[in-house]
């Protein structure tokens, strides 16, 4: 197994974007874990020293300790065994779109496996690209939600009231029909400073439909940052600033993480509330729309 | 004159951030601005192909050939000589805060000479580096705010309805008192897809303390974009974007470029219009608050 057999795995599934749905794209994207896997079993393991409250990461390193991947969740990831076997009970589940025997903690590690171990190996072997990470991980999730929801996401929506037809580029929709909201579905690796954008999407989103039309739910990564020269992690949160935006720019229906921080979990205890939970969360709790 | 000497000079500026009204300032950002065109000067001038109506930009090469200046407007800088005369009776204006005998236009060019060869200097000596003119571009600007408002800029807001004290990290904040405006003042050197944030962080300041107490002012440098391998110089801008953000997120009450691209100084003619105006009015137009 090397990068460019992984590269064209991506590439293939690239080809798909349009086809989000499609069932077929389970077991692609369950390939390529597993092509990242066993490439990823010919690396060294080093443990890094964690400074995020009760949780520990690992990273993987190139032969001569020049590259290193983005820092891994150990409680998550465990080892490659069990990674590919959370993995493959995932994308069962996805290709046939049945989540009833599998828990939401078990998707969330399914689909953790599955999105960090292309990212280590685009760490490992490409130079700075931040790019080829980020749009596999949309694609992975819009597969997500596109298997779930049973149809293709839009990635545009008519802006009709400018007198001329604007369009208005956003993250993924899926439109669930009359009398049911539709999807807003911003995706990120990690949020960072950028993450405004999502709330302001949401707001010319509410602004142009109404309010609660479009339900919006973030579905990030991760949000660990690993110092390459001392081997530590740690997690960089904002939640005030999320609190600010929650009140005053939009309202986010949820957030939803891989590798769920802590500090991003306790606004649940905040009033108001902003709901963050772990991925997996979703596929049980969206069959009741009415309590979602 | 060496890069060395250049930065070392801007260090110096830098150290002067939490005083950006000092007048002592207008003559080091002067003298960085001899420096830099006198180190330009060595370098050879290659005209651009410009896809940009009615506008033509130039670029400075490196012997070899190898690095090239971001693209020059010919007719905001002309040349060396008309250049430094234009940044010289820029800053002898501002060090004085007397605007009454420069246009508005001249403000404009001699501060965009200022602007951009600083940058061009940056883009010819050094690898990849965007923060060094962006955050230089950020003071020469929050410089002339203060010269002309009078005052320091403050780059943090607190919001004091969350039950705890949190901080909203803003752009420059000018607190004229009150009974008058305060001016939130947004700074970039290009704006392109992150634009969005500056709508945003309006949207917070109205919602937590009321619409029109803050009055945002962009401030931006130029939208222009060089194709390195064609030397063709093309503008990116996304009007249409502009009116949805300014229609459903908040209002901007200013944006102002020293390199103004036509298509939004279009956005005059639209209603509800957004008003783009080039950087120099605004010393002229915020005498009047009332009409502004």
């Amino acid at each position: 197994m090397d990068l460019n057999s992984i590269l064209r795995q991506y590439e293939e599934i690239k080809a798909h974007q349009r086809n989000l749905m499609m069932s077929d794209l389970s077991m692609s994207l369950s390939n390529l874990a597993s092509s990242c896997l066993e490439l990823l079993e010919t690396y060294e393991v080093l443990n890094l020293s964690s400074q995020v409250p009760d949780k520990n990461y690992f990273s993987w390193v190139s032969e001569n300790g020049r590259k290193k991947s983005r820092p891994i969740n150990a409680a998550l990831f465990e080892n490659l065994t069990s990674a590919a076997e959370k993995k493959d009970a995932f994308f069962s589940a996805l290709q046939n779109n049945d989540f009833a025997n599998i828990s939401a903690h078990d998707i969330t590690r399914g689909c953790y496996v599955t999105a960090i171990s292309f990212c280590a190996v685009i760490d490992l072997l490409k130079e700075r690209d931040q790019k080829t990470p980020g749009t596999f991980f949309e694609y992975l999730i819009g597969h997500c939600y596109a298997r779930k929801l049973g149809m293709d996401p839009r990635d545009r929506v008519d802006v009709l009231n400018l007198g001329d037809t604007t369009s208005l580029p956003t993250d993924f929709i899926f439109d669930l029909g009359l009398n049911r909201p539709k999807f807003h579905l911003p995706v990120k690796t990690s949020t960072r400073e950028r993450v405004i954008q999502v709330w302001a999407h949401q707001r010319v989103l509410d602004g142009v439909y109404g309010t609660g039309r479009f339900w919006g739910t973030l579905v990030a990564l991760a949000e660990t940052k690993l110092d390459i020269t001392r081997n530590i992690v740690t997690d960089i949160c904002l939640p005030d600033q999320w609190k600010l935006y929650q009140l005053f720019i939009a309202q986010m229906k949820r957030i939803y993480y891989l590798d769920l921080p802590q500090k991003y979990s306790d606004l649940n205890n905040f009033f108001p509330k902003i709901p963050v939970k772990e991925f997996g969360e979703f596929f049980h709790e969206v069959d009741d729309l009415n309590s979602f």
